[in-house]
């Protein structure tokens, strides 16, 4: 599958031939905050929320507990929980690496919320990228099911996802209206705003709370020119600035970078020249989750009178999905299916592809491996990878690059084209986002520890005191107490192991089994089969050696004859005259000497298995 | 141990204190070649070479045949072949990354020396780095040991790694002199020339040959100033430039690269401002083959009055080597033990160490892991990382930042500070290379493909023909015809697997291995044993079943009586009337039944191993 996830790192587009971006949070142009309880009633949503009976911490204490995205790049979760009402922002995935072999996904602990239940009045998805959407099919039953809201495309996205697990309950899912207002309970309501993002209907959240806003930041990068906030994003954030804000939660995955980052609109020049001029076949290797971007090249192609091929699950998925809701709107013959790329000239020819990452099934590094059924590369090709390179990727899209220059394509990439740009903030945007939001509290989420404090000092330099900055770890409860007055991490926290979400197995994955794959990869695994005649405490016969993954055995005939030896000896040693025979105990006896004799021989330890039958 | 090979992707410094570089391989200052045999006599090697019978093509071909390191960063060999002569440059190792798991290195593939050894006249090692020096344990004794030649650390290195493998016979070195020059026959002989790395006696080859000079650049950058070569550098290059160079084979690491690299010397200046700034302790952690900016920072520590700590292996045998050749002769108390530490105020110590790419048992790790017996982070303490991230070492280095910050350090790392540069040519420099070597024919080494592919583009750009380009592959046999007028590949190809060391096996880890352990790291393993009475056909009890890294078995136990059931149906219904019974039959049904339906159940696909046992 698509490794979506961490396209966040990317990415923050304008949608091509549309006006001014959507204010659908702040209610007016450029309004101030309403009374609180105002406008409720008007509240947008197509469905109310469900009444549940109230219960949990009924103190003046408001809660925010990060579940997951402090310690990571992915599976994003924040609880806010105010008395009896919880509210939810976000449910992501994240891919393992190394750590977690064979293991598809890894999700938030949400031991804290399958306990409170009872108390949880939505899941709030800020977007539609699978770091926030991603773990909701294999945490939703387990957390009551409750109302997810979520915006217009985030909704098709969640539905899609969705429908490829059957077997769950049908989820109640609602769409977040422009202007709209959720009203949870008595005491917390949310409201919304528009970030510039990757991908259309990105927004951050508003929780209104009795003791001012909590103001979550969703994944955001600031759209301006040449350092200078674009008039739209300063209305918005000025807006919103005005507010009692309590505390700001905010995207940390880029602060670590100096300055502002590239924007978007420069990428997409970038890409259009390189539409126009190109001479051959251009094909574009590109995320499915940056869906503007996506929108853009495919209107920029169709303005130039060209033919787009969509190649990739994912990205047929995700164009479908914008057509459907009306985000893209190309003419009959823009898209055209691969077969038909023949009957055009090589440069009336884009092809999008997924893969850009190098994952071995995406198109991309199907079409580099000549594995693709319709797609040769010849020497006319260009290539551009618009987009960054995953942590880990590296070399998998060296791989990538290599197989395609190969075959003879150029190659554009990032670093020698500006064909990229990330969806995160840099360093002065999270700068100015704090500076304009004015929280009295600070919290930075998602990213790796040390981004985080580095947001942490981002924050301090733009105002916010020392003090009011809690640095978070998944599972921390960081309390508000005294109406708003101070904020400190609770010395208990809640639930935060690593669940993974393997095969079917559906986040029961266990540590020792991951171990064992370690273990396994480096080392392989070697297994002895004796049979014991219980009678004389001998080995019947020689005893049959099993390896996998440990050395080559037809080319190790000595070590195995000296193996099926010790293994006699250390058995029928072991065995003595006990009578009983205490198989664990002999067991035990032939790993360990087995261990120590494979060790000594080729300084691999294999995992042992000893079979030992009684006959 | 460390990984120091492709920290080559590093840097290039001076060494300080010291005038400008030595040149010892173009005799005097700015000479021309002197005619071919001349000087030879007087060649300065401690030893001359063999003389061995002449053997192999004895047509006026020159054959180029890069071994390793033109399809990776990584086990650089280069073979130089005319009639009965044969000159190798470099014999490096590679370290692997998931393709291999478990794999030690990976060595260049020697067959074709193998079978040519009494044409072997020599072995030149351009520099101490694993990537040029790390496979001769490994392949030296199959290439018949012949005589080594290289600068007086490279050889003091080769020495000390050689110690380790004590089984070993004892090498034939060679220390190459000041304005040495080797005579390995009557064909080809060798001169040398300085090049600025990363290291102290780095050097570039030039090979004599009847047709003119066949030039190896080593691993280099270029020492200049904005952008303009230094004059030590244009000098040498000038130099050598004004002679018949009929081939240049250059490293092409960083020609991907735009523009010129960062100076060294500019490191040096803002490793030294943050060594005379620090409040606190300052831990550096940097590559041990990082040698020239090691002796610079320990240096600086003297003058400025503070104390350096060496930690980690292969950082406190580089310094000792250095300090045992005089390339580094530190005061009697510059250089303390850790244990001293506590003696000096901790703005005084600087704490050299290992494990700036977050390798686990490496200094820093041990360090950020509070795993370090005497060296504990606290909230004064700066942490340098003076290195890049190797491509795949991302995760492991955010660990490493997380962890230290935890505690409270403070990081500067390269992205913020300038505290590291790269030891290869960027574009720029290679263009000058190229333009003022003057080649006729040019061969890019050193780096993926894609990478050489960039830079033969760089040599069109700097004049070359495309025709007198070649790309190469490990293993091409490149043929220069016609007396040097022509450069081609030939048609046939030496030997060029992938051969792998791993634990003692020195090279004979079989693919199959390999990818076992990929399946075992990805989904485990699933052992089945059956006991089957012959008589009957029947198994007698229930069939054990035995899995490592599949699922957790205690938490699956439908799944594993279903299991059962079936091996049980499956070998007797396999078995059925037949007398004998053929196991290898029962066996292949029960992994194919068995394989499905776990596939079936959870979506993984162990390895299944069945184990049928007659009585």
């Amino acid at each position: 599958m698509e490794t979506t996830i961490r396209e966040g790192q990317g990415h923050g587009a304008k949608r091509p031939r549309q006006g001014p971006r959507r204010h659908f949070g702040v209610r007016g142009q450029g309004s101030a905050h309403p009374p609180r309880g105002m406008g409720r009633p008007r509240g947008g949503m197509r469905r109310e929320p469900r009444q549940v009976p109230r219960r949990g911490p009924l103190d003046e204490t408001i809660r925010v507990i990060p579940l997951g995205g402090v310690e990571e790049i992915g599976k994003n979760m924040t609880v806010i929980e105010y008395k009896n009402e919880i509210v939810i922002v976000d449910a992501g995935i994240q891919f393992p690496g190394d750590e977690a072999p064979g293991v598809d996904y890894i999700i938030p602990d949400t031991g804290y919320l399958e306990a409170r239940k009872s108390s949880i009045r939505g899941l709030i998805i800020t977007h539609g990228h699978l770091d926030h959407v991603g773990g909701i099919p294999f945490i939703i039953e387990k957390i009551g099911n409750p109302p997810i809201y979520a915006r217009e495309l985030t909704a098709a996205i969640i539905r899609k996802r969705q429908s490829e697990f059957p077997h769950l309950p049908k989820l109640n899912l609602n769409i977040i209206e422009k202007e709209g207002v959720i009203p949870f309970g008595p005491l917390l309501s949310a409201r919304f705003f528009a970030v510039t993002h990757t991908i259309p209907d990105a927004m951050g959240v508003i929780i209104e709370t009795p003791h001012g806003n909590i103001i979550h930041s969703g994944d955001l990068k600031i759209d301006h020119q040449d350092g200078v906030p674009l008039p739209h994003e300063v209305e918005i954030f000025t807006a919103i600035g005005s507010q009692k804000n309590l505390l700001l939660l905010a995207d940390s995955t880029n602060t670590e970078r100096e300055g502002f980052s590239f924007a978007e609109r420069a990428v997409h020049e970038n890409l259009r020249q390189i539409v126009s001029e190109a001479k051959g076949r251009l094909i574009i290797g590109i995320f499915s989750s940056l869906l503007e971007r996506i929108i853009y090249i495919i209107y920029t192609a169709e303005e130039l009178g060209k033919k787009v091929v969509i190649e990739g699950r994912s990205m047929k998925i995700n164009v479908e999905i914008a057509k459907e809701l009306g985000l893209l709107k190309p003419k009959k013959h823009t898209i055209i299916p691969v077969e038909e790329m023949g009957s055009h000239p090589p440069n009336k020819i884009i092809i999008l592809a997924t893969g850009a990452q190098g994952d071995e099934f995406a198109a991309l590094m199907r079409i580099a491996n000549r594995q693709h059924k319709h797609i040769k590369i010849n020497k006319t090709d260009v290539v551009v990878l618009s987009s960054s390179v995953i942590p880990g990727n590296e070399r998998d899209v060296q791989k990538l690059k290599d197989n395609l220059s190969r075959q003879g394509a150029s190659i554009l990439h990032q670093d020698v084209a500006n064909v990229h740009s990330s969806g995160h903030a840099y360093k002065e945007e999270a700068k100015w986002i704090i500076s304009t939001l004015k929280p009295k509290f600070f919290i930075p989420v998602h990213g790796y520890h040390y981004m985080l404090r580095v947001h942490g000092a981002v924050a301090k330099a733009a105002g916010i005191a020392e003090s009011n900055i809690v640095i978070p770890d998944n599972g921390m409860i960081i309390e508000i107490t005294g109406g708003g007055e101070k904020i400190q991490a609770a010395k208990q926290g809640a639930p935060a192991g690593i669940v993974m979400v393997d095969g079917l197995g559906r986040g029961d994955v266990k540590e020792v089994v991951i171990r064992d794959r370690q273990v396994l990869a480096q080392d392989g695994m070697f297994v002895i089969v004796a049979v014991i005649d219980t009678k004389s405490g001998k080995i019947k016969k020689s005893p049959d050696i099993i390896s996998r993954g440990f050395i080559y055995l037809k080319e190790s005939q000595d070590l195995l004859n000296q193996t099926r030896l010790l293994v006699k000896k250390s058995v029928e040693d072991s065995i003595g005259p006990m009578r009983p025979i205490n198989f664990d105990f002999v067991k035990n006896n032939v790993r360990e000497t087995i261990g120590k004799f494979l060790f000594n021989q080729t300084k691999k330890r294999p995992i042992i298995l000893p079979v030992l039958l009684e006959v």
